[in-house]
């Protein structure tokens, strides 16, 4: 297992001269070849880029629907995959090696790894919105190499050490606790609202309880599927609302309103799900005045109430990724034993069974599954 | 003309004991009595409703499309006239009676009106934002009746003083003015922000002077007709685009920034004109982390690029009516003489020809058409 | 005891035709003649000012070092006892009557007090801050009459309903909860904040509990006394520091953060002690950028570090009472079981005792002090 | 004079191989060695950093109080001149030399230096705010070399490129009006807000002139020097105030606004005095709710009216230099024509001539003496 640094392969590592001649220093890697086509590849150990980087040993690495997408379609809107990328971005690890300039880490600390790297030169860098930067070099969006390797190099500033009562596999999930933090930021949520979430999926999931533990007086989780609602009410104590299919979304968000005692409307409305009747369905369940947050991906284009919008003067956000504090947030609530992110790891795969965990997501079996970095 | 107070009027008002029973107490108003058919009526002066309330001798009108709308079909949205309404709300005024505990107004003085009264009680009205008050009593929003009579009753808080240097025509404009000044002032637009406006009418051509005034450093306007777009260019000093129509969202938006060195997206896109291209056009043409806020009316559901406004983090809102601080806002900017509201005055009709006034303003005909108070 | 509706009363009360001929429908009151001299009064009951107001019959009433200072001596800064005024505004009670207009409460139902009306006119109450309403009629605040009564008129939405569970003591301290979560909101905190709170009387320890309850990662608690540290950490699971007296306000703040893990400073400072070297303390303790929110009273003019706040760009805010939200937030954290108010609670005294609860509260002998409302 | 690119230097600089070893390619610096005594040094030509910097000629310097301070005491609070340091800031210049990766600059351009150069990876930059970088290297803040050389080295992002119209002259103002800028954005100000500015030298005049090119409805200077305000009113269209030095700050604040039309208090109080009467009669002048900045640098510690701070919940905020938008904010004033700043500058002195242009300074001459580049 790989849940402790290889010590000896470090040894090895730190002596070597010339680390492309030695089969030791090797860096196997999951590289995504062509739509539906992955492969195994020994790549060169990736060089600390400047004194302030860390080379991480990745231990674990969550799969997520992204990097599915490019799996089976090779894009994910105009981001093309034109040549081989390794896939991942749901990391944690161990620092194996540090820059000289780094000071917050040390080898052997327990990290999980913020996987993009912005260029902090350009206004939305230093204006505090850092993951609006359009040179952004993020994990697994091409042309960008992603973390399901052995090595992986990452600024310190974007390595957040584990505190020692939490685990490897609770850091990988920190990148989607933190997706999910960012969106409930964005909402501006207040102690006390009421908030629905539709989308029971991971991000969804991790919004509730997110939503939770800041306080909110009501949420409902929305979904179409009996069990994964099951899953939300147990993990984050939500209420639970199937829509009728067959339905407008007006009724669908009167009766979801009725049915929980929401009758002037949410607060807080989240979507974590991209899917047009959700959305349409959130934007008229929420009180006038309300904020909504699209936090999933969907179809670029929808039928859209936005006249509703204008006259109850809702606010409208887009989500994306995660910014300044929301990692650093995220941790405190696993560190604090607010969110138990494990109840969503569903299994674990050995790295040489990386396709198999992938056709496991596409299935859509369980809710979190994540890969053992290779040993 | 109604230019200045009608003395003798006022203080036969004053004198007489019993307002029912004298003729000359009576209160000439324009009353929709069913879509495309309206009378004038001879109605009962209003009482003071309250001990801060005052009564105020109507003296200009300007027609908003809303009254048009509701003259030609009855209703707007779920707003329906299900019986005899007095039209107009863009009023100014001279106060001729005032209650026991007003303190801010006396007979004689000339004010602009706010035409809607909030509860004052709702959570809404004590955070601040009365405009989304579910208990308004708007004019001319069906029951209530609207402004286009002789006499008019109002709290003393909305009934704003106007300097001396500045006219009862003027005075009309704030209420569109207002309009737009909550339109911008939602946008949190910074001095120095890049502002693109859709839509050249009225509230439009307004927005372009207020975000002028505030300090956008480049504004341009956009419109369907040239006519509409020379006279912003004139009016607040904007640069203008005109939209191919047989072009999509995408490319007008492209080569609307291109032609305006936006090459990066506008800091803020504000939609005065409710129609699907211009809000498809708006989206695209925003930066990355911009805002854009709905202030035109139009068809209740639109094809909507939902997924550009989430993964570029754009925010989105609404904007109804005027809260705290609009009308100050909007008589400070006329009064400093940073906006000429008087350049936007087309025609002043007769109290009497009123029908007439709706008829020009549903031809399109001008930007702002008044109608003078009964004398 | 007072714990449930004198059924017997409320009904003579109601069958009476005139209340001020009726011995039985008499108003005893508690009532500050002059500096150190209270009397028992029986009053006149209040009758409804309008037509959304309501009759309370207070059941218990807090006292607030507010209400000693007035006793004894008549003034609290520019605020002059100079008639016989009602002491106490800390109340809950069972509404007796409710005005033509009331949609919200109906006789029987048992509620907290808001003891402060606003003019709701001005631009402080139009703007969502009507805490800082220049015509506030505030319980006990001269010259207007508190709670320490049988009966008290507020308009409804001043009147907060209590949950079944929620008792009508722990309604009386909604009103020092409200304090603490008015001055907590003001810092703008964020989950995962460190905090400082400065004075644990009872306005200290419920901020305690309230950046507890809104996620704070570290809170300290700081005062002179080993006794009421002791309670604030049991109550509110905070660290605890003594300053040293013979110590610098820079030397105890440095010490302070050291000893807690602070070493750049804390995110939030909360004063609620008014005392000057906690002022000191609290500026020196921040980080760069942090908030500190002055909650308690004290001298009016102290030697402030104020180029200290200056260079390192903090933000200080005051905080007075209770604003729109406030109480719904407040309830909501009793009602959840967030905080437990009872635990403030120290003795509860019968309305013929009053004058000897007011000694034991300036003896300074427990935590909150109530007094039951006559029966 | 260096008010042209002189174009033989550079060609120069540019031919020669190694820097060293040629005088020609020298450095003339104006260096503090000790208190009260400067030296011309010739320094080695700095080496760009990294591939984002440029290489600068600097043209134009303006003298700060604080290089005034260094010069005279050797220190400013904690920062303590230990070695050597090349004095100026307040600088404008023209690109040499540019880095490989340098996409925004290239030779020859005119340009406005943003003289801290921030870590980009702590907290506070990553948030947005870098102007609280702990890690910041600022100019002629020990240890860090200031401005008064021939040559200086900046990251790209840092050198602002100044339109063909706005002089290298203005170019050397955009520091203090950024200083300016960054004030007035700390104290949230809006269109139409009232504000009083205390302390009428560069920094505050600048920020008269940038409240009233922010929309400010009335702005009172205020001073103890009648030919300041002379200025001010000139320069900013302001009115004037003199406090009365025997009065209290409390009958000064009460005085300054009756004269000013302001009864119920100011929205906005700047500070840009650091004198201790002027901050008390400031919190004093606040309306209930407004806010103070601090932008004056003063006594460490004053008599300080916090009570007043707390019961009428003002927002005070410290400013320290400028942060994110600041320099393109205060380019936009200047490039717009809303601020001259040309009319702050009394004179400029050639380079060899600098100590003399302290002593100007020192003496308290003119409004801005600026220093011309070494030839």
């Amino acid at each position: 297992m790989a849940t402790t640094v290889e010590t000896e392969t470090l040894l090895e590592h730190k002596e070597s001269e010339d680390r492309s001649t030695t089969k030791k220093q090797s860096n196997p890697s999951f590289v995504l070849q062509a739509p539906n086509k992955t492969e195994f590849e020994d790549r060169a150990i990736p060089r600390l880029e400047d004194s302030r980087s860390v080379l991480v040993q990745v231990q674990y690495t969550g799969i997520c629907g992204s990097d599915v997408h490019y799996w089976l379609h090779g894009r994910i809107a105009d981001f093309v995959v034109t040549k081989p990328m390794v896939l991942g971005h749901e990391s944690s690890g161990t620092v194996v090696e540090v820059g000289a300039q780094v000071k917050t880490l040390k080898t052997g600390d327990r990290v999980a790894l913020e996987p993009g790297i912005p260029c902090r030169y350009c206004d939305r860098c230093k204006e505090g919105k850092y993951n609006l930067c359009s040179a952004m070099a993020f994990a697994a969006t091409p042309p960008y190499d992603g973390t399901l390797a052995k090595y992986y190099v990452l600024p310190e500033d974007l390595c957040y050490k584990l505190p020692d009562h939490v685990s490897l596999e609770e850091g990988a999930l920190l990148e989607p606790l933190s997706v999910a933090v960012h969106i409930v930021r964005q909402s501006n949520m207040k102690h006390g609202d009421t908030v629905i979430v539709f989308g029971a999926g991971p991000i969804g999931l991790l919004c509730c309880a997110v939503v939770k533990a800041f306080g909110a007086s009501r949420v409902v989780a929305v979904d179409i599927q009996q069990s994964r609602l099951d899953f939300a009410v147990q993990f984050a104590n939500t209420a639970a609302f199937i829509p009728d299919a067959a339905s407008s979304a007006q009724d669908n968000a009167s009766r979801l309103l009725q049915d929980n005692g929401l009758d002037s409307g949410a607060d807080i409305v989240i979507d974590a799900s991209g899917a047009e009747p959700s959305i349409q369905t959130g934007i008229h369940a929420l009180r006038t005045g309300g904020t909504y947050v699209q936090g999933g991906i969907g179809r670029p284009e929808i039928t859209f109430p936005i006249m509703s919008a204008c006259t109850r003067e809702l606010t409208l956000k887009g989500s994306f990724r995660y910014g300044p504090g929301d990692y650093e947030f995220g941790l405190s609530l696993i560190a604090t034993g607010k969110i138990d992110v494990k109840k969503l790891i569903s299994k674990t795969f050995a790295f040489e069974d990386a396709e198999q965990a992938f056709h496991t997501v596409k299935a859509g079996k369980g809710i979190k599954t994540l890969i053992a970095g290779p040993p």
